[in-house]
């Protein structure tokens, strides 16, 4: 099979899986409770279409990592599910707790439906994900799918964690770099670790595999997030978008913010003072390129990408699954929104 | 053993429990994380106490149907954790969808650290509520470890649909006497099921033993929220305490309000009319019972009783532990609050 091919039956798989997932909730009396996550993942209502749907990119990463261990990856879809439902259940929760009206230009679940039905909303996705994984059942034999719960509640209780670091770091003064990773750790290299290693035990590899595996997603995720941080303050949205795109009028402490702060010259005096206006956002990026922040920070995403391939090397995936991995890292390492 | 030292001694290994287990998220930078789940426990914080606790009602039925197997009832505590704190986070999240400031004379989570702080403490509540079932594993055979994951997470899916209709009731004119069962069958029912199940599942008990204390538990827990009804109308508190007790006051549509309203005479009148004040509950309330509603819900409430003890009667429970789970049917359909 050829790489293009490979990709494109994961993704539609991928869609039709979750879609028979969500699709078994919708009955007499449940309509609008199915709505309401139908909705949220981009199937219905304004807006919906592929655009509306996110990329799917962490089930296409556990299913690459059971394909490229000689294994059957359908296998693995009630993993892919599980996965995408958790970090779908986080967005419905995230808009709520930011109070965000929009997402992906689309009215949030929590705005159309009402606050009350917004948080049972992200209940219910939860509840959905983790039961997803009972599916490995008939063809996996009973530790794997018991180390498949466990694995995924625990990346939901470090998720809880992580944002919980997130909510306070709002209300608080001084964050330090120790805790901005402590945060990210939690709230997105837990689940792109778990993806990972979801992935490789539906392969049933050997716990050294696992390891090498587990230590990929985390790397990469942790990569993920600082290029993030980085598009939320140079990226064309941040830069040339509506001034809410941008990290620096919305003031959170992101990792560009956080050793600007540290380095204490000119960004770290405008900053502290507050309230940055649209038409500063420009001026303060350029300045934080000027004091060394953005190459400090392109070097930390670029080592994070560097041991994350090292890992995957370390894993010894095979076959074309294993090319699309190495490019699939480097997409997202270089992506540029 | 003694019933009093066997419900004295269930009682205390259940709070040691949850408290070790919620113990083991009380990490380096994640206190106040812990402190927000160990208030709503009713461990700490101002009005910390027994009656800040609850009473434990759900894992006392747990560990009863396995003691009542010729099992050690200490090999269910992980299950009696998860039942519990599946409850407390209904009620996390019931205070923020409900607008609720106060619940058992005390500051509500959300209320105290915030509504983003306050839908995450529930997140993580649900989640470590279904980590808990893992512990079953030293133990147990895999499959009850797995059985015992999926009835939890599919009681979690009930709760929110249950929890949906009742968010949805409110904001609807016409609610019909068949949706209100559903409703509470979500709502209520499906917990107090999953516990005599997962008591029967740790037992090992057969299919058709397995079956009898879902049917019991699904009419315990139908009893109990009628129970509920009955006394949000006609109990102390509704008729002699703050108006906010009256479920009149508040326009929640319960089963005496929707029988009253079926019955279309006085009551269904005044009702529609909406906005009652405190000074109308007592006569309201004395309307219901004119109009034949108090007694044909109380007819209800008796038979749903009766049900449970019957199918108890077949799931055949053995010595004191069996003579408890009589009693606390009892207790429970005849409470004063």
């Amino acid at each position: 099979m050829l790489k293009d091919e490979l990709i494109q039956r994961i993704r539609l798989d991928i869609e039709q899986s979750l879609k028979n997932t969500l699709s078994e909730i919708n009955q007499n009396s449940y309509e609008r409770y199915y709505q309401m996550l139908a909705y949220h993942m981009g199937w219905i209502g304004d807006g919906a279409g592929e655009q509306a749907q996110g990329k799917r990119i962490r089930p296409t990463l556990l299913l690459l990592v059971t394909a490229a261990n000689q294994t059957d990856w359908q296998l693995a879809l009630p993993s892919a599910v599980a996965v995408e439902l958790v970090h779908n259940f986080s967005l419905i929760h995230d808009d709520i707790e930011d109070n965000s009206q929009y997402r992906r230009g689309r009215i949030t679940v929590w705005s159309k439906w009402g606050l009350a039905q917004g948080v049972n909303a992200g209940d219910a996705m939860l509840t959905i994900a983790n039961l997803a994984i009972q599916k490995l059942s008939p063809h996996l034999p009973c530790q794997v799918v018991n180390q498949s719960h466990e694995l995924l509640l625990q990346t939901c209780l470090h998720l809880t964690q992580g944002q919980y670091l997130d909510i306070d770091f709002e209300i608080r003064s001084e964050v330090t770099i120790e805790e901005y990773w402590k945060m990210i750790e939690g709230k997105t290299a837990a689940l792109f670790s778990a993806c990972t290693q979801l992935g490789s035990i539906v392969a049933q590899c050997d716990p050294m595999t696992v390891q090498h595996y587990q230590n990929f997603g985390r790397s990469l995720g942790l990569a993920f997030q600082v290029v993030d941080d980085i598009l939320g303050i140079w990226g064309d949205q941040a830069l040339i978008g509506k001034s809410t795109a941008s990290d620096l009028c919305s003031g959170k402490k992101t990792l560009p913010v956080l050793l600007g702060l540290q380095n204490n010259a000119n960004f770290a005096k405008r900053w502290r003072k507050g309230n940055i206006q649209p038409e500063e956002v420009k001026p303060l990026a350029d300045l934080l390129v000027a004091e060394g922040i953005q190459e400090a920070i392109q070097n930390e995403a670029d080592s994070l990408t560097k041991l994350a391939l090292e890992e995957l090397d370390l894993a010894q995936p095979q076959g074309i699954a294993a090319e699309l991995l190495y490019e699939l890292t480097h997409q997202l390492s270089q992506r540029q929104k």
